[in-house]
């Protein structure tokens, strides 16, 4: 049975396994799940997922495996994408982490909120809030490549491939990149690798 | 060289990795670090963990981890807290990033509003929009639990310790479990594990 990957697109959680996905050259069939309209708030899907969200894997055995990060993990396994040292890897899961704790919930909300939604009008005091601590994201991983080419490992690995995901698209959620000329860099390495896509946004509803 | 072990014994984040340590009874030295009164703001402390957060480990070759998780991650290598096949693995990643993703950010959050740092009556807003949130993620667990034992793997795993961190003190961030009961047998069983502590609130500052 082969891989089946239900995602949507223009997420940037279901865009990084798409971009492992394709950088390791890996057979998937994708389904489309646009949870715009309510694609994975079904019975059906929640049988799949009890968490009701994209991006989710289900894999060769046929049991599923949600969280986008955890997907990263379970297909780098034997590949360049995961180091073969423990603290290399422990490096690589605190940069994951960071992803889903610092990043994720300010850069990809604030684009949800201004370029999928359409909903900045409404949610503005949300969407203000978040800037600073976007940029203070922002700021932590700037200053890592002071020191680092990638972020976790002394190659390449998933942690790079979770934070290009929001981060390529910042200005979509009202970021600018203006004063981060590191990570504007490690976004044009991101943008060399072989198989590379950058993600696009939906169409309006 | 020892390792070392920055932490606030009160917050959840640091008492999962107190919990793996006394579990494996790992030698370490552990350095209180009381956020509430900027500890983790200083200029030494930032050149340790320029995210400015606690859990940080000190490793033995003198190297700085943070992200409670990840830290969970290194020391668990090699031991029963980490299973041993792919697949149950990524599973135990799951949860790991269910609980930094939809568990901590309201459970957590919400303690410290109302238990660490007495602050509901200014950030009531905040506190009742994460009420349901928090009880969401619950229902998440409650619903795993009816066929499982253990979150992650066939035993016990870091993802229990990490989820427990902030469950067995639900009530002090005004969530109630009355209506989880099998999240309560869980918690019985994690507590019955030799070497177990329950977690202190702090005293008042």
């Amino acid at each position: 049975m082969s891989v089946k990957i239900y995602g949507m697109s223009s997420s940037g959680n279901c865009h990084k396994v798409r971009l492992l996905l394709d950088y390791l050259k890996y057979p998937h069939m994708w389904i489309e799940t646009d949870t715009r309209h309510g694609a994975t708030q079904t019975d059906e899907f929640r049988s799949l997922n009890p968490n009701a969200r994209v991006p989710l894997a289900v894999l060769e055995d046929g049991s599923c495996l949600p969280e986008s990060n955890a997907i990263l993990y379970y297909f780098a396994q034997g590949t360049t994408f995961w180091p073969a040292d423990k603290v290399s890897q422990a490096h690589v899961l605190q940069w994951l982490f960071f992803e889903q704790y610092d990043h994720e919930p300010r850069l990809a909300v604030n684009r949800a909120i201004q370029s999928i939604f359409n909903s900045i009008a409404e949610r503005r005091a949300e969407f203000e809030a978040n800037l600073p601590k976007g940029y203070r994201a922002l700021g932590v991983m700037e200053q890592h490549l002071k020191t680092n080419v990638w972020f976790g490992a002394s190659q390449v690995s998933i942690a790079d491939i979770a934070l290009y995901a929001y981060t390529h698209v910042a200005d979509e959620g009202g970021f600018s990149l203006a004063d981060f000329p590191l990570i504007r860099a490690w976004l044009g390495r991101m943008e060399s690798l072989d198989g590379h896509t950058r993600m696009q946004l939906p169409a309006l509803m």
